[in-house]
Order: structure tokens, then C-alpha cells, then sequence
């Protein structure tokens, strides 16, 4: 059952590993071009040893001034982030910054299809959450009241990803029926 | 004069960095949403003293598995690479790795607009060179044989960016004559 084989399927890998594998997959079978972006790093100290590699020995991790992924679909352009919580009634607004926040406003002012990837993980469940509501939501109802974004609304405004052995987050399947054949 | 100018704004600054100010006045000015992608590195060892942020302690440089710059104009999917030589005949190939040109050809296959920006220092000439002409040559004329662009065939298959205060390397400018309002 579909079941048995999302549990085998995420044992002990992060949504974003997951997101990476499927990515390989879309771009193998030549459906999306869609890549992680590194984890940025300010470097202080690097060596040059003779005849080898140069061996960075001090750094500090930044914090991103965009998202986690970002490509191409069918000629347009998608961003999003991924979140993944242990909690089984809200994402906590904790783990999103307000730079995230404006940069994926800019991406959908200026045309781009972005969205948010939430998995429950005691529910086994992930989701994608269009910007738009979330917007709502972080300009409105919840900015300096509450401190994370209800399972009720997350289940309500976004689109359960299917499941895929090969696209173990397929979320192209959602975009596909969100953003390409209308709809949101 | 505008020669004046360019030599002022060039002084010292790399392509990259002029790129990359170009990209905060576009985005400051709501033109376009377009980024430089961390260098990715390799993290082996990292410390993590109490009170005080993560210190990497061993890292090596890894090679980038895509472009410099990607990002959204006019809900457009916008990808390139930027590359400096201080020759005045040509651009050596040896900076470009195949995996870079892979990638730039799913760009454009998957509907992406993809070009390098090249400038050629000594004669102080920046050029937006689209993907397709590039692959022409890398794929039929250059291959195996010749181990670099020409200069001739950059400006006549290219077209120079021109240079502002706020905008050094403009390359908005040729992208819309060149991709949106029809050409190439
Ligand atoms: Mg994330
Ligand atoms: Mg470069």
C-alpha cells in the first residue's frame, strides 16, 4: 500500500534530501530543471598547500538571503522553501525569516510561481503551500499574534504532494494542477 | 563621457561584484529578481563553541553543478554565467566546465532564457553572449579542436551591455531587446 511505502520511502531522510533525490529525478526524465542552492558561507581562513586542494580552515555559516530551491518548469520560474516540523498541529513561524518571506513576495510580484513544501512528520503528510495564503496569513491574522501557521490551514489552503518511489515529493504533480491547468 | 565613467565604475571591482551590485539596483527598483548563488563548499569539521556561532574548522571548495546567476525577469526564468579574461582575442574555454554547459542547455530546452555575460578586460567590452550561438560552436566548430571563443565571434554573435552609474553591467537592457521583445 501507498502507506507502507511512504514509511520505507522516508526512513531517516530529511524532506530536503527527499526534494534533492526527486529533483535528480525530473531532471534525468528531462521534466524540470530544478536545483538546491548551497548553503552559503562566509570564509576567513583558507590554505593553499602545495600540489592539493585549497583547505578552507576558518568559516561561519550565513543565513540565506533567498530559499532553498529554485528553477525552471515548463518555462517558468519556481522557488520555494522547505519546512519540515516534528509537531503534529503547526508549523512554527520560527524557522522562516522575514528576508524569506520578502524575497518569495518579490518572486510572486514579479511572476514566479513560489510556494512553501511542509511535511508533518509524525503525520507522514507534506504539503504545498501556494505564497498567496501565506502572505495573508504572515501580513494579517498572525504577524506579532501567533507564532506559527495552523495544521488546519496548512491542510486547507495547500495540496497534499503525492507520493512517488522515483519523485518521493512530486510536487511538480501539484504545481501541474495548481499553477499550469489553473486553479489557486 | 561614458569612457570615463566605465573606467571609474570598473576600478577594482570584479565582473561578479559589478554583477552582483547591478542585481540589488535591479531589485531595489523592482526590475528583476536575480541572485548569485553560494560558492558551494565541501564541510568536513565544525565546532561549536557554547554561547557563540558554529565555526567550520575543515572545508574544500566543491565545483559548481549549475551558474553564477539565476533569477525571475517579467516572470521570465533567467540563468548565466559570467566570465572575465584578460585576453584581448579571445575567452579560453578552460573556465567553462562541461557540466556548466549541460546545464545551460536544459535551461534553454526547458524554456529558461540562459546566456554568459563576458567581459574582456583590456579592451574593457562586456558582451551578453545567448546560449545557442555558444552551442554551436562548442558542440560543431570548437570541440576538440580550437580551446577558446574568439573575440570576432563574441561581438558579432553577442551584444555589448552597456554601462550605467546605477547599473554597471546592464544587462537588463539587452535581454529586453534581445528576449522579450523578439530577436535573437
Ligand atoms: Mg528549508
Ligand atoms: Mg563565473
Amino acid at each position: 500500500s501507498k502507506n507502507i511505502l511512504n514509511t520505507y520511502g522516508n526512513r531517516g531522510m530529511t524532506l530536503e534530501n527527499e526534494i534533492v533525490e526527486t529533483n535528480k529525478f525530473y531532471l534525468d526524465t528531462n521534466i524540470a530543471v530544478i536545483h538546491k542552492k548551497p548553503t552559503p558561507v562566509q570564509v576567513v581562513q583558507v590554505d593553499y598547500p602545495k600540489r592539493s586542494a585549497a583547505v578552507i580552515k576558518e568559516a561561519y555559516y550565513r543565513r540565506p538571503s533567498t530559499t532553498d530551491f529554485n528553477g525552471l518548469y515548463k518555462g517558468r520560474y519556481i522557488d520555494f522553501e522547505a519546512k519540515e516540523t516534528n509537531n503534529k498541529t503547526s508549523l512554527p513561524f520560527s524557522n522562516i525569516h522575514d528576508h524569506q518571506v520578502e524575497h518569495m513576495r518579490n518572486v510572486d510580484q514579479h511572476g514566479g510561481i513560489c510556494f512553501f513544501i511542509i511535511r508533518f512528520k509524525p503525520l507522514n503528510e507534506t504539503y504545498l503551500l501556494p505564497i498567496r495564503p501565506f502572505i495573508r496569513a504572515w501580513d494579517t491574522e498572525f504577524d506579532g499574534k501567533r507564532k506559527s501557521l495552523p495544521y488546519t490551514f496548512i491542510k486547507e489552503k495547500g495540496f497534499e504532494i503525492p507520493f512517488r518511489l522515483q519523485a518521493k515529493v512530486d510536487y511538480i504533480k501539484v504545481i501541474e494542477k495548481v499553477y499550469i491547468n489553473g486553479g489557486d
